[in-house]
């Protein structure tokens, strides 16, 4: 008898639920809601208006997802809820909200529906900058050793620095709220009717680690004297590793989804972390790039290692049992769209045009004619800042080589490139502080429509490339994380480990390097890392200093 | 009784003839003539293909636009010819062919027509540079004290380098020929029946030195024994200085052109440096800087300093009596032309077309929005190589700053301001070595129609930029060394220094440095030269490497 689970992947804009036959792997239906209110940042529902760099969202749209797309996938795949053993959801983080006691978030409540601190702060919500600064300064006054496990920076897109403006911005919503917590945990509570924390959530965003915990209340102390229980006054201390059961379907949301009451809820997990074991990684050493507008690492370890400039080692943060390294590139997708906006010349669309090509697979047809170093280009990636290693939000990007002779798809080929070379930095610091790498996967929409890309990181990075085969982004990994809820004996699986060995998929084209580019690479990453270091380890702070004078 | 004189300006694709009062400036006519043969880069006229980085003239085209442009100018402007006292012209250089003792060129004869050595090598001819990089090697090997005129390097387009290549390829052209000639002394040759040689074409492109002469013959013996007596075998050691009469116009140049036989001829000289005189120079320390394509930087100076990445200082150069200084930026128009060509997106044409506005205009208009150091970029602009300071081709092009906020219009600017650092690195290099700049000129296509451009110099400078008023290139200049050919007995005058400073122009609008723009771009300076010596001065050779490995 088939049993089944549902994954649903909380994205920026909409989220979708899949259904999975979870011992075939078989995608039987899937369904997607854009959020009504998708990323508020400007104005809320009533029209009052945001501030710069605010971002929020609305938490009944998370409801509405599942209200709608469950019922669609029951429907659509004609499968009986009683065969739908379990579901789980990932979702952007660190995205979080102030609720009451029961779960209530404080924006349902009237007299708060139109105070913006009583909504979801968004992931990208980046109004807590100060908050961040200044709890770095203090981090590092305190000589504080958490900090070198976040690459020796905290975000200020994290929990900490988004409630501590709230506290400065709005202390009777601080007041108000019994507690502040991740959009995951929030949904997972709605579906099990208890009040959850996850490990990855808490590891990445919330500054908890297995063995130590938060930091001192000392520590919050010196942030803010009011925040100096913070952690028990607004948050929880217990946190329940991935690929374990958060609870179960309560009545309400059977009713409200069609679901059987008693259905297996996973812990949740982020939208980013749970491609691993969609993919199939079980094993410390395989590096997972989720490349979109900006590219996310994964890569498992046995130890927690300090390797400088990475976003986080979280213990339990994706597989139960090991660590989870996380690594970031601030501008890829983002990057290639830039140049297609702005640099992208008149002449290129007449002649696509002309050739009935579109712009893209035209600009693409011109830059396959080139080989590795034939244009003499070489780029720094940092369009938007460098994440790893270099955690410096002030770096810009550079560009060296142009002739007369250079061409628009010569430039567009480097800065491809150029976001390898940033991919190989980040795999060499690992490697070089013991923490192995020796295969490479890619998700995410660059790796889906990118071809050529993939084979330039495959001869930058000299390994070969695995392409994710998720067309559903994240679902079929929380689906996973669902059917592993469940259990073997209710026709899952008791772990994550063979959940996400029979399930994971990766298509079966392979990127492999091609070793007479990879000799080039070598000696063009080489490059790269001389002007790397020169202008991102402060041999010239030119950068930063062309920002302070804008 | 009113005078007049001729100037004809000999540019890449044509030849103009202006008629001047030479008393008031008045510009009574003026007559163009595109070359017959143009520039032949591919093929003779026989259809015999060119190698690579080839350009020829055909000597003929030149005698072309003599017989129809003086024609022309004396018809519509009017004038007598009787009252026509002088004729002077500027050519591009070095432009150099060979001739028989008589003067006809060696392409002139029938049995040669299909040999390329025989014709006229332009200015950009650039099969040569095997031989003057062989030429540079024995002369620094030699110790050779005149090369630190030259900043240290002879170019391949000089005349040694192409005489050399003629023995190499074509040894039965090079016995054949009696001279080796500059187009400009040919041409002048042609108007008054005697040979001469020019101190300006001689100086700058043959390696004389009025105090030294030229090289030894031990010198030249060093770089092939075939060419031990070059020069007295195949040149002329009588140099003429500018400002003086080369001869008088023959009966048959009369009957060509309907000039009166007897008319003063003058020494003729370059196509850059007659802009000097043109716009009313006549002391050390005013710049002037014509800028095309590429920029040439004119200067005065009472003494021969070897001042470092220079073009070179040449005694007599353009004004009798000083020293005349080159330095020079390859790529200037060329640049901005690059961007346009390569970078300008489909979406600012369709703006533009939207408000009824020219590309460039458009462009212009959204570049005037900004201020200096807003954008956060910087270049260097060696797109083209680096000439002065540096004598570099192998440089190239660097940008730095880029965000996912940065405009076209942003890098536009940037490359415009990049051209003024390059300039500013010139003028700081003549004043560290004790060679004053105190006022700056500009002519050449981009001062007359650019002023967004005019001011970013001014105010990078921190110097008045005054713009020269001559719609006609060089030709004015040439005609004020025309009248000067005359003398004053005849109507015109017997000092360059008095017909410069009563014919030479400039506009009434001059561009005056911005305090607050001058206090923000010597910032930026700082930026660049930083860059400027770490790329260009060995620190990191990265754009050599990348070069060699095209």
């Amino acid at each position: 008898m088939a049993k089944y689970a549902i994954g649903v992947d909380y994205g920026t804009l909409s989220g979708r639920a899949l259904l999975v036959d979870v011992k075939t792997g078989e995608e039987l239906a899937t369904a997607v809601l854009e959020y009504p209110h998708s990323v508020m940042d400007e104005k809320l529902p009533s029209g009052k208006k945001l501030g710069k760099d605010w971002a929020l969202q609305h938490p009944k749209d998370y409801i509405d997802v599942l209200s709608y797309t469950i019922p669609k996938v029951i429907r659509d795949s004609g499968v009986d809820p009683e065969d739908i053993i379990g579901i789980g959801i990932d979702f952007t983080a660190c995205t979080i909200l102030p609720v009451k006691k029961d779960g209530t978030p404080l924006c349902f409540i009237e007299k708060y529906a139109d105070e913006p601190h009583a909504y979801v702060k968004l992931w990208k919500h980046h109004a807590a900058q100060a908050h961040a600064t200044k709890l770095n300064k203090v981090a590092e006054e305190m000589g504080e050793d958490w900090l070198a496990l976040y690459g020796g920076k905290v975000s200020s897109e994290w929990a900490i620095p988004k409630v501590w403006q709230v506290l400065d911005e709005a202390p009777e919503i601080y007041d108000e709220a019994d507690r502040f917590i991740e959009a995951a945990d929030w949904v997972t509570w709605q579906m099990c009717g208890k009040e959850i924390r996850n490990s990855c959530c808490a590891g990445y965003k919330g500054m908890w680690n297995k063995k130590k915990g938060f930091p001192s209340n000392e520590f919050f102390k010196a942030l803010d004297p009011r925040l100096e229980n913070v952690i028990d006054e607004k948050f929880s201390r217990d946190i329940l590793p991935l690929g374990t059961k958060a609870g179960e379907v309560t009545a309400e949301f059977a009713s409200l989804t069609g679901l059987k009451e008693g259905t297996a809820v996973a812990v949740p997990i982020i939208d980013a972390h749970v491609f691993v074991p969609a993919v199939g990684i079980t094993k410390p050493g395989e590096m997972l790039a989720i490349m979109g507008t900006s590219t996310c690492h994964m890569l498992l370890g046995e130890e927690e290692t300090k390797v400088p400039g990475i976003c986080g080692v979280v213990a339990d943060g994706i597989l139960p049992g090991l660590y989870a390294y996380e690594a970031g590139q601030c501008c890829v997708g983002d990057h290639f769209q830039w140049f297609i906006d702005n640099c992208l010349p008149k002449s290129y669309y007449d002649e696509a045009e002309a050739k009935g090509m579109n712009i893209h697979k035209y600009l693409r047809s011109k830059c396959e004619e080139k080989k590795p170093g034939e244009s003499g280009l070489i780029a720094l990636d940092w369009w938007n800042g460098n994440r790893s290693v270099l955690v410096d939000v002030d770096l810009t990007g550079m560009i060296l080589g142009m002739t007369l002779q250079t061409k628009p798809e010569d430039i567009y080929r480097a800065l491809i490139e150029a976001t390898a070379y940033g991919t190989r930095v980040i795999i060499e610091a690992f490697k070089e502080n013991g923490v192995d790498v020796n295969t490479f996967y890619a998700a995410g929409g660059i790796s889906q429509k990118d071809p050529m890309t993939m084979q330039i990181y495959a001869d930058v990075i000299n390994m070969p490339v695995k392409i994710a085969d998720c067309e559903q982004g994240g679902a079929l990994g929380s689906a996973i994380y669902g059917a592993c809820a469940a259990g073997a004996e209710k026709g899952g699986y008791d772990s994550l480990y063979d959940g996400a060995a029979k399930l994971g998929k990766v298509k079966d084209k392979v990127y492999l390097p091609n070793p007479e580019n990879v000799e080039i690479y070598n000696k063009l990453f080489n490059e790269y890392k001389i002007l790397h270091d020169y202008f991102g380890r402060g041999a010239n702070d030119v950068m930063k200093r062309l920002k302070n004078m804008k």
